[in-house]
C-alpha cells in the first residue's frame, strides 16, 4: 500500500518546517499587537477614559470561538463520512487550517491591514484568518481523498494569497458588503476547488470507487460536523459585522434561514431519493446551504421572512444539485467533486451574492434610519437612497470578479499540483487513510473480515484475523 | 424492509413544505425585528445615549449558543445510543427542532410577545423558541424508534402550541417563576410524551426488542450528547434570567447541582446495576437530573449547599426510577418510554417544581435585598415578605396546571397520531434506520457478530446469521 | 471477567456517597455567594452606581464554558483512543472531574479564598476549580486503564489538596505569574501522575498489551477530544487573566503558539514515524503542546513571533518524546505512562515555566507601559524594571517548588493507592471496560466480524479470531 512515490518522510517535513520557518520570520519582521492587545497602548486608552469593556475582545471572542469550532470540528468532521478516510479528513483539515490561518494573517494583513509598515493583529484579524481558512477547506472538500497533504499545503499557499487579493478588490476597492462571505469565502472557495478538481481529473478513479462511500458510523461522525456548522453559522455570518444591531440581526437572520433550509432539505430529499427514503448526503450538506445563502444579505434588513425564503430556496437548489447536477459535472465536465461543494458552497454562494445585491439595491433611509451609513459606510458617505442602486451594482460586479479570480486561480493551481512531486495517491488507492497514516492492521474496520455473501452460494469463509 | 405504508416519498415532503410555507407566510405577516435588531430603531436608541453594549445580544448570545448546542447536539446525540437508530436520532431531532423553533417563535409570540399586532423577535425570542423545542425533544425521547418523521412533525405542531398556552398561564397569568423550565419545559415535555407513548402502546414491540439496545460505539456517541447537556445546563437555566447577579447565580447553582448529581448517579448505579458494574443508561441520563431539578429554584438564593442537596436527590431518584419504576411503567401502565424520560425529565421536573415553590415561599427581603423585587417582579410589587408564601402557592398551582395540560394534551395528540396515515413503522421493524433512511447494506454494524477469541487458537466459532 | 476483588458494588457507592456528603456539609458550613452572585450584595453595588455589565460573569463566562468543554469533552474523549476503554475514559473522567471541581472549590477557597471565615464563590472560583480538575485529569492520563474508579477518587482527594497548597505557594507566597498553569496545572499534574504510575508499576502489564492500542473509530473519537482542547486552549490560558488587553493578548498568543506547534507536529511525525506515515498518537497529543508551553508567558508581551517559536519547540520536543523518551521511561524508569502525559504536559510544562521566567525577566516599563503594574501587580509595587529579574527568579523557584511537591505528593499517593482495597484490575485485564461497566457481549467492535447472512441458513462462517 506504500511505495516510494507516496512516501512523505522527506516531503511533508520539508513542506511543514520550511513553511513554518518562513511564517515565523515574517511574523517577527512584520507583525505587531494592535491597540487592544498591546499592554502599553491599551493602558493608554484606559488612561484616556476607555473601559475594559470597550476592548473588542468582549464583542467578538465568543463569535470567534464558534467560528473556530466550525473550521476545525465542523469542516473536519463533515468530511469523515468516507469509510476509510476519517484520519485524513480530520487530520489534513487540522494541518491545512493551522497553516492557512497563519498565512492568511500575513496575506490579509499585507493587503488590507498595514499600519506604518506593520501588520496589526487582534481578535478581528483572527476571525478573518479563520474565514480565509474556511475558503481553503471548501476547496479541500472538492479534492478530498485524491490529494497528498503536501499538495494541500501548496494549494493553501496559493489559495490564501488569491483569497486576500480578491477580498481586497471586493471589499476595499469595490466597496461591496460581504460579512458572511457568500462571495469571498463560499463562491471563491467552491469554484477555486472545482477548477483544481477539474485539472486533477482522474479518469481511472472508479478503481477506488468502493472506498468512496460511507459506513454507518462514519455517517454519524459526519453529522457532528454538520450540526456544528449549522448551529454556529449565525456566529460565522455575524462575527465581523458592526457592533450592536448589526451583529444581532445577522445572527438572527442566519438562524431563520437555516431553519427554513432544513425543512426544504428533508422535504426534497424524500422526493428525490430512492424509495422515498432520506439520503444522509443531503442532510449532511444541503441543510447548511441556508447559512451560505444569507452570507451577504444577512447583515442587511432582509427580515426573518426574507431570510426564510432565501434559506428555503438554498436548500432546494442544493438537494437538486446533488441529485441532478453532480452526476453531470462528473460525467460531462469531468469534475470529480468528492464532497459536492458545488451544491453546498457554489450555487448557494452565488445565490447569496445575488440576494445581497438585490437587498442592497433596495436599501432606503426610511428602513435603515441612521443605520444606513453605518452599514454601508465604505461607500455611502453621501447617504442618499440613490446610492443603493450603485451598491447593488458594486455587489454584482464583486460576484463576477470573485468567480473570475477563483476560476483562473484554480486553473493555475491545478496545473501546479499536477506536477508528480507531491506524493499524490495513485488512482487505485484514493479515499484511503492507510497511504499516509499508520493504521493498525488488526483494528481497522476495513480489515474486519468481510464475509461476503454478495455473490451467493459460496458463502463459506474461514478467516484468520 | 420497505413497503408502501412506510414510504414517505409524498407524505414527508408534503408535511415539510406545507408547514414551511405556512410559517413563511405567517412570518411575513406577523413578525418584525425588535428594537435591538432593527437598524433604524437601534440607532435611535444609540442617538438617545445607549451604548452598543446595552444591546441584549452581548448579555445573552453566548448562552443562546450553548442552549442551541444542547438542543441539536445534546438531545440529538443522547438518543444515538440505539444500535441501529443513529441516523434517525440525530436526523429527526434535527428536523423537528428546526421546525419547532420556527413554530414556537410564532406561538410564543402570539401568546406573549405581541407589540401593536406584530411579533417582535430578538435574542430572547430565539432562546425561548429553543426552550420550547427542548420540550418537544423530551417527548420525542419517549416515542423514539416507534414513530415516523411525519408523526413527529404533527406532534410538534400540537405540542408547541400547547406549550405556549401553558407557558402563558404559568408565567403570565399565575406569575410563577420558572427560568430553567423545571415545569414548563421538563415536566410538560415528559408527561406529554409519556401520554403519547401510552396511547401509541405497541403490544408486540418485543418483536423489535433485539434492536432496542446499544452497541459499544453507539454508547460513546450518546455520551457526546450527555456531556454537552451536562456542561451547558448552567447556560440553559440562566439564559433568560435577569442580567447581573441572577444570571451569574443561576449558572453557578446549576453547576453545583449537576456535580453533586453525578456523584449520586455513579454511587447508585453501582449499587443497583448487575454485579456492581456501572450501567451506561444511568450515566447517560441520571447524571443530568440535577440540571432539571434546579430549573425553577436555580435563580433564587438556593445557595450552593441547597443546590447540591437538590442535585444529589435528583440523581438518586433518577437512577432508582430507571431500575425500579421503568419496568412497572411498561408492564403495568403500558407506557413504553424508550429513553426513560420519566426518570430524567419527569420526576426531576416535579422535584424541581416543588423545590422552586418551597424556595420562593422562604424568600425574604433580608436575604434578597433589593434583588427581591427584581427577581419576583411580576407579582411582588408590594415587596412584602408576606408575598413569599403567595408566590410559593403560585408555583405549586403552576405545577398542577402544567401536569394537567401536558397529560390532556398528550392524550389527544396520541389519538391523532394513531391515525394510520403517517407511515409509522410496524412493530417488527421499530428502532431501525433502514425504514426511513438509505443505509448501505454492506456497512451496517448490527450485522457484525461477536467473536470471542480472547484465548487464542481454541476460539473457533461457527456462526449462523 | 469479574471477581470479588474488582466488584465495586459496595466500594464505589461508599466512596461517592461519603465524599459527596462530606462536601455538602462543608459547603453548608463554609461556602457563600460572593458579591456578584448574591442578590442583596450585588443590588447594593448597583445602587452604588455599578452596571450589570461590571458583573464578572460577562467577562469570564464564555471562557469558563470553553474550559468546561476542555475538561469534560476534551480530556474525556482524548483518552477514548483505547479500543476497549471508551466507557471508562469518558465515564471516569466525568466522575472524577465532577468530584474534583467540588473538592477544589473547598481546598482553593480554604487556601486563598477565605473572606471572614467563609469561602466566597463566583465565576472565577468555578474556573479555578475546573483548572485544578484539569491537573487531576492529566494524572489520570498517566494511570489510564490500570486503576479502579475508587483509586481515582482517592487520588483526586489528595491531588486536589496538594494542588491547592502548591498553587498557594507559587501564586501567593512566591508571587509568580501562571495564568494558564504551565507550572501549577501541567507540570504539577504530569509529574504527580508519573510518580503515581511509577509506584503502581505493573511488571506483567504486557499481558494486557493487546488491548493497549487503538482501533479505527476509537482514534476518531479521540480526535474529538484533541480538537476541542486545541480550539479552546486560548480560552483556557486567558480565562483568569486581567480584563482588557491581558485576556485578549493571552488568547491570541495561545492561538499562534498552537498553530505553529501543529505544523511542527505533522512535520516531525512524518520524520520519525514508520515509513514516512503520520502517527495518530503524535497528532492527538503533540499538537497540543503549544498550548501548554505558553501557559505562563502567554499573558506577557511574548509577541506572536515569540509564541510561534515556543509552540514550534513544544511540538518538536513532544513528538521526539513520544518516539524516543517514552520507551526509555517505561523500560528504564518503570513508568508506564498510558497517554504519554510526560510528552504533552510534562516537558512542555517545564518549557513553559522556563519561557515564563525568561519573559518576565525581560519585562520593561518601556514595553508594557502602565500594563506592567497591572500584570505583575502582586510583586512589583515599586514598578521598577529592576524588579523584572526578581520576577524571573520567582518564576524559576516556583517551577522547582512545583516539581518537588508533585513528585513527593505522587510518591505518597502512589503508596496509598497500592493498598489492595480499591478493586484495582489485575494485570491481565487492564485497559478493559468490561471489568467496571456492563458491556453487551454482542457488541464490541474490535472483534466484530461481518457475517452476511441476509439469506439465512446457507450463511455459515467459520472464524478464527
Amino acid at each position: 500500500m506504500t511505495n516510494s512515490a507516496t512516501n512523505l518522510r522527506l516531503k511533508l517535513p520539508m513542506a511543514c518546517i520550511i513553511l513554518e520557518v518562513i511564517i515565523i520570520i515574517l511574523f517577527g519582521t512584520l507583525v505587531q499587537y494592535d491597540d487592544e492587545t498591546d499592554a502599553k497602548l491599551w493602558h493608554k486608552e484606559i488612561a484616556n477614559g476607555s473601559s475594559n469593556y470597550d476592548n473588542d475582545f468582549y464583542y467578538r471572542y465568543p463569535s470567534f470561538q464558534d467560528v473556530h469550532v466550525m473550521i476545525f470540528i465542523g469542516f473536519g468532521f463533515l468530511m469523515t463520512f468516507l469509510q476509510r478516510y476519517g484520519f485524513s479528513s480530520v487530520g489534513f483539515n487540522f494541518l491545512i487550517a493551522a497553516f492557512a490561518l497563519q498565512w492568511a494573517t500575513l496575506m490579509q494583513g499585507f493587503f488590507h491591514g498595514m499600519h506604518g509598515g506593520k501588520i496589526h493583529v487582534g481578535i478581528e484579524s483572527m476571525i478573518n484568518a479563520d474565514f480565509c481558512t474556511g475558503s481553503v477547506l471548501i476547496s479541500f472538500g472538492a479534492v478530498l481523498g485524491k490529494t497528498s497533504p503536501v499538495q494541500l499545503l501548496v494549494m493553501s499557499v496559493i489559495e490564501v494569497t488569491l483569497f486576500a487579493v480578491n477580498e481586497f478588490i471586493v471589499l476595499t476597492v469595490l466597496g461591496a458588503k460581504d460579512a458572511g462571505g457568500s462571495m469571498t469565502i463560499h463562491t471563491f472557495g467552491a469554484y477555486f476547488g472545482l477548477m483544481v478538481a477539474r485539472v486533477l481529473y482522474r479518469p481511472n478513479l472508479d478503481k477506488s470507487k468502493h472506498k468512496n462511500c460511507s459506513v454507518y458510523h462514519s455517517d454519524l461522525f459526519a453529522m457532528i460536523g454538520t450540526i456544528y456548522l449549522w448551529m454556529f453559522w449565525p456566529s460565522f455570518n455575524s462575527a465581523v459585522t458592526a457592533h450592536g444591531d448589526d451583529q444581532h440581526r445577522t445572527a438572527m437572520n442566519t438562524y431563520y434561514s437555516l431553519a427554513a433550509c432544513t425543512l426544504a432539505t428533508y422535504g426534497l430529499s424524500a422526493v428525490v431519493a430512492h424509495d422515498g427514503k432520506l439520503d444522509m448526503v443531503h442532510i449532511q450538506n444541503a441543510a447548511l446551504a441556508g447559512g451560505v445563502a444569507v452570507g451577504t444579505a444577512g447583515e442587511m434588513m432582509l427580515t426573518p421572512f426574507g431570510s426564510m425564503i432565501v434559506g428555503f430556496l438554498a436548500g432546494t437548489i442544493s438537494v437538486l444539485g446533488f441529485k441532478f447536477l453532480s452526476p453531470i459535472l462528473e460525467q460531462k465536465l469531468k469534475i470529480q467533486d468528492t464532497c459536492g461543494v458545488h451544491n453546498l458552497h457554489g450555487m448557494p454562494g452565488v445565490l447569496g451574492a445575488i440576494v445581497g445585491a438585490v437587498t442592497a439595491a433596495l436599501a432606503t433611509k426610511e428602513v435603515y434610519g441612521d443605520g444606513l451609513v453605518c452599514l454601508f459606510f465604505t461607500s455611502w458617505e453621501s447617504s442618499g437612497d440613490v446610492e443603493a442602486s450603485f451598491q447593488g451594482i458594486r455587489q454584482a460586479i464583486s460576484l463576477a470578479v470573485t468567480l473570475g479570480i477563483a476560476l483562473l486561480g484554480g486553473l493555475i493551481t491545478g496545473f501546479i499540483l499536477k506536477l508528480p512531486i507531491y506524493g499524490a495517491p495513485p488512482d487505485t488507492i484514493c479515499f484511503e487513510d492507510g497511504i499516509y497514516w499508520e493504521v493498525s492492521l488488526a483494528t481497522t474496520p476495513s480489515h474486519f473480515v468481510w464475509m461476503n455473501g454478495h455473490t451467493g452460494l459460496t458463502d463459506l469463509y474461514i478467516v484468520f484475523v
